[in-house]
């Protein structure tokens, strides 16, 4: 029950003990077009480039910036959280020119704001986090896409966090790339990236396409941008493995494709509708639940992911103690923190599969009990009833 | 039985349906820790850092470049296929300078060349392939890494298509980072890439070291070398993740690092040399059974893999409907090829779980079948004899 990864659905762990497909067998390429299709309502989108990089949530991050940006090329970093800036991190490296545009931890970027970065920077790219664990704030996204798109500039969302547990809604909110990954709301594992590139994005990425020496064809041409700073991550070669061209480029992860086409299968089978509003209703139960029992909330109430709660560690508690009696004597996992928040805050998460009545109202149930053994006076029993409540009030 | 990804063994699949752990569950950390254990004599060596890259065996090499490479290095290149040209293009990326020592393909390139090559170019690193699929030929090693030390050069090998086949000499090569994947003779999928790494290397690559700004902690300190230009595949980063201090970086992809823990496991209980004399008779049993049907191999007999095949595909016959007929009739998948070799050759595998003796014989009687039906003439049985007899030999 932390921030991710969590426990996999086991029709997603059954999915991946099947066994392996040469990569150009037509049953594999046919695996492959399905979840491109399957993908598609996930991400919210008509896009024909949605895909998987082969790595974790961060391989598709660096797959999107290093494809979208150039050396020199502007960005402009929505700063919310650890994650905004992984973003700068990752764009340090490719050498653009960042700009940032910041919120305090525990609060979001006014979309005014966003605009007027823009206007003052001039970026080819804005970059932002959709929810970022690290403050558990899940930033606005409507009219995201067209304000970058009236000033020229193309847009990236990193979704991991949310994916599968609240809504992406990429063409609506005209963003052109937006990548996840499987290990927290879509219930899998890490290690793929699934990744959706808008017409406009696709088109500036292929005039940066550069076919490698060993498999060059006639009827493949490069394009004149500059050169991908990366060759794994270089979605134009990555497009044309997943287009009818399936020129080679890396060896499809076999099973972990077999993992992620589990993940939307199972999602597309509940509804997006009803799949958001379990994490709605689980996340909701639990700040309930933790509310009554007298424990105060870090954040911006009207921003909070529905699928993490970032609860502030009561004065005279020592955070990793309960942790780790958490996990020894209940065998749960609640999260740690990152930089002004290590120490002071427990990250908990009901994502995908543990995004359940029982699951909630389990971990309630041990953390108040834990809490009570390290000598905190708190109102026994209220936390798993508020929660129950809450989840009820919410059916 | 194409050049890989080939059949996972049932057990690693079977690894792979265990549910997942947070990642810093001291159950998975242990886990990381035996995963470092078990491959250290699956490479040969003695080298503390010995860890799992989190994408496919490409991921594996650019890791490895991205971290030893800075821009304007000069890099030499030991080129005899179309992976050494792959080497040549991640270096592109990278901005170094690229040398390379070259033999035609079905050769491989003379130690004394290489030592030529170094003494003209002065290299920061010399990296090579140790098999290339591409043309089946395996680079000999011994002395390789000794040369580039005396020289001041790193020395970095790819063994994607050797690993757990050929013998992987890490520490008698005197080779600094050596790198791999699952999906061929180790019996995985692809999607997870062991390397290791020397402590010259290591300290190279940690004076590169640059920690991400979320994370930072007052016990790590910058290096004064240039940025690594990845945050994914900053191995700095990655060695920091995989030591006591479990630095965060990405999430480790749980599942294919049971998966990569599995196919170690069932290395050593097979015992090394009783591994690689298994995978050099199947290799033996296939050439003998292709001669004896009448068939020519592509490339030098002396420096041939093990583990996979090329054979000329006769005059007359059309390469691709023979590969389809083996699947729709057989539901066994040979290899086409790359480049010059694209339509010349068939690359036929016995690789990991499929370098077995039942399997060597059934491809080799139905690839007899096919010809047959294709109208070829040859020896009928003969090739299915000279394999089990060869086998037997060398039992």
């Amino acid at each position: 029950m932390g921030p991710g990864p969590v426990n996999a659905h086991p029709r997603v762990l059954r999915a991946m003990s099947a066994d392996l497909l040469g990569q150009f067998d037509p049953e594999m390429t046919s695996y492959m077009n399905e979840v491109m299709a399957l993908y598609r309502p996930i991400f919210g989108t008509e896009n024909q480039w949605t895909l998987l990089v082969d790595g974790t949530a961060r391989a598709g991050i660096e797959a999107a910036l290093v494809s979208l940006v150039a050396p020199g090329d502007t960005v402009l970093v929505v700063n919310f959280g650890r994650f905004g800036l992984l973003l700068s991190e990752i764009l340090q490296r490719i050498g653009a020119k960042i700009e940032t545009v910041e919120a305090p931890w525990g609060e979001t970027v006014p979309l005014d704001a966003i605009e007027a970065a823009i206007q003052r920077t001039g970026p080819a790219l804005v970059a932002s986090i959709h929810g970022d664990t690290s403050t558990t704030m899940a930033q606005p996204l409507d009219g995201f896409g067209d304000l970058c798109a009236r000033a020229g500039a193309l847009s990236y969302v990193d979704a991991t966090a949310t994916i599968g547990g609240m809504e992406i809604a990429t063409d609506r909110w005209g963003v052109d790339v937006v990548s996840g990954g499987l290990q927290k709301c879509l219930g899998g594992p890490s290690g793929s990236a699934p990744i959706t590139i808008s017409q406009r994005a696709a088109a500036y990425i292929q005039r940066r396409k550069h076919v490698e020496q060993g498999i060059r064809r006639d009827d493949i041409e490069d394009g004149e941008g500059p050169l991908i700073g990366s060759n794994y991550f270089d979605l134009a070669m990555i497009m044309d493995y997943w287009s009818d061209k399936r020129l080679n480029h890396h060896t499809e992860a076999t099973t972990m494709l077999y993992g992620a086409r589990e993940c939307a299968r199972i999602m597309l089978a509940e509804g997006l509708d009803a799949r958001y509003a379990r994490h709605r209703a689980a996340g909701g139960a639990m700040t309930a639940g933790l509310r009554a029992m007298g424990l105060s909330l870090f954040g911006d109430d009207r921003h909070r992911m529905t699928n993490v709660t970032a609860v502030h560690i009561p004065d005279g508690i020592d955070g990793e103690t309960v942790r780790r009696k958490m996990r020894e004597h209940f065998e749960i996992e609640i999260g740690t923190a990152f930089g002004p928040l290590a120490g002071k805050v427990w990250r908990i998460g009901a994502m995908g599969y543990n995004a359940r009545k029982h699951k909630v109202l389990l971990t309630l149930a041990a953390l108040e009990a834990v809490l009570m053994g390290e000598g905190l006076r708190l109102p026994a029993g209220e936390g798993v009833t508020a929660a129950l409540a809450a989840w009820e009030a919410s059916q």
